[in-house]
């Protein structure tokens, strides 16, 4: 049994999207994993009470009085709340008694109590937010998406790596393309870090390197590659991307407005729409700490909470953590991984 | 009479897009301007010959026989091509013999051209590329969207300066609200430079700046400032998400063939996809130059080329020169400027 645990008071709608997209994972997915939800435990229960004929058999409580604001500094914030629903819970998982952990909370202070109690990969100086992008074909995973806002060569070539082997245990492509967020597709585009990056990754062993893309090149199958599996950028870039991505359903639903009211209720562009929603792809996972660390939006609902479960326990049951440190222990033994 | 040229052998198709173009500016645009194409005269009379009826007292061709290719360095083939349709072109630019310069061929060569012919402002250390996106209401100028990957505090703060004169002038935004893209709205956000600029634009005089914006405030309103009319950044952010946002015609496309293959066809969603057509929105002006010169996409068609013309002549009927000139000297003395 897999056992996941989610901060229950993190997000801005919380613990009320966060009981609720519990119960609705536990009533819809495949039940190889059991919840527990992290926080104060009164209105936890209180949440619980609105579902009276629930299974509580996979379900555990563990109370936590302190919450973490979305505002607070991160480092501090973990720091002085030892008793936050964010750091018992990520405590749990970093002594072994959750497989995953999840939280639509303070990023910041996710990212922060990750690193400092899972603690991070040899080789890897920082973790890094993996975003899934919607193409019509399947999901892209770019990171950075916002972790990092400066990246150095090595940073960048351990998101390659780490979104390498993401791509083909939980995603489930053999050989993922690998390409490197540029200005322009020819050998010494881009600063410094990026020409130097593509060198490296050049050489990176296992890993099918595609070369640098543009930025039309992320949703869109490039013309000679193909969809691109794994996008690697720095977080300036990546959490700008995303975000331009996520509020293309708000102007595809303006321009239809204004073009005819009538087209944003037919039942056609439904689905179009729905793909445009961001809250269909809640969940990226947090690469590089050890451990199973899902960061979600602070406005997920329910819906986008069950998704983010789903993430987590895909990912613990390929063994997502064991195959991670047994290859960047390899790479950081080879010529390129120095 | 307004003075604009025209690089004939600029872009995947010249000259004859660039003639095409040519000739659909002088028929369907206001008459208070004239074209001259600078590139082989042969092969341009050869392609203006399809158009027999065609009134010529509004164009002049000027010879130079010589092609900066698409894939050249830019700098060293500015210097050894001396003969060459952009060099003439700009050269005349400079001159004062043309009013202002559009070139859809190799856009560092272009650049390059630009700043060692033209001259860039004082207080200018390079210059920008500045593209137009568009939005449900009204375009958005985004700078730098490629021609410098790496920016210094400085020069983030004269795209601001830049893209304000710009929106205020040409686009007839009285008060042109800026903002810094960053991965935040807070104080604090991002890295070194963006805090620093953050900072700085805080304090420049006669500008509207709104703060620090994220990438979905870009082309759907800000929530709290409405729609934002000059976005900064550097030019690695900005070339990706303006490729990015030009790949969304075809995503939507694959989409709506997805859902519903008659949906591609059907009338009412017809000026959604011309929306998101990309050579809607042909030329980017590059602002820091001492002239007005436009940059296109090399696959620019005829209906593209002719828009950019349209950009020129707009620009110069403003009298934009001079008020950067003006304002630039004013900002510059003032303590925000050093």
């Amino acid at each position: 049994m897999i056992r996941v645990g989610l901060d229950a008071m993190g997000g801005d709608d919380a613990p009320s999207a966060q009981v609720d997209g519990a119960v609705l994972a536990l009533q819809e997915l495949p039940q190889d994993f059991s919840i527990t939800l992290v926080g104060r435990a009164a209105e936890i229960e209180s949440h619980l009470a609105r579902h009276p004929g629930l299974d509580r058999s996979r379900l555990v409580i563990v109370d936590a009085p302190d919450v973490i604001g979305m505002a607070e500094k991160p480092l501090a914030a973990v720091r002085k709340k030892p008793q936050s629903s964010l750091v018992v819970g990520m405590g749990l998982h970093g002594a072994g008694k959750l497989d995953a952990f999840i939280s639509a909370g303070n990023t910041g202070a996710t990212l922060a109590a990750a690193t400092l109690i899972l603690g991070l990969y040899e080789g890897v100086e920082r973790a890094s937010v993996a975003s899934l992008f919607p193409t019509a074909d399947a999901s892209v995973l770019v990171l950075d998406s916002g972790a990092n806002v400066d990246c150095t060569t090595k940073e960048l070539v351990n998101f390659a790596r780490l979104g390498t082997i993401y791509a083909r245990d939980v995603l489930g492509r053999p050989n993922p393309k690998v390409g490197l967020l540029n200005v322009g597709e020819e050998e010494g585009k881009g600063g410094a870090v990026l020409r130097e990056t593509h060198l490296v990754l050049k050489d990176v062993p296992r890993m099918t390197y595609v070369g640098n893309i543009e930025g039309g090149d992320i949703v869109v199958p490039h013309a000679v590659h193909g969809r691109i599996d794994v996008v690697v950028c720095d977080g300036y870039v990546g959490n700008v991307v995303l975000k331009f991505y996520e509020s293309m359903g708000r102007l595809l639903g303006q321009l239809l407005q204004r073009a005819d009211p009538g087209l944003l209720a037919a039942s056609p562009l439904r689905p179009v729409l729905r793909f445009l929603d961001p809250s269909q792809y809640a969940g990226a996972p947090l690469l590089g700490v050890k451990g199973i660390t899902i960061i979600c939006h602070g406005q997920s609902d329910a819906a986008a909470m069950c998704a983010a479960v789903g993430k987590a326990v895909d990912a613990v049951r390929v063994g997502l953590c064991a195959h991670i440190e047994a290859e960047l222990g390899t790479l950081n033994d080879s010529p390129a991984g120095t």
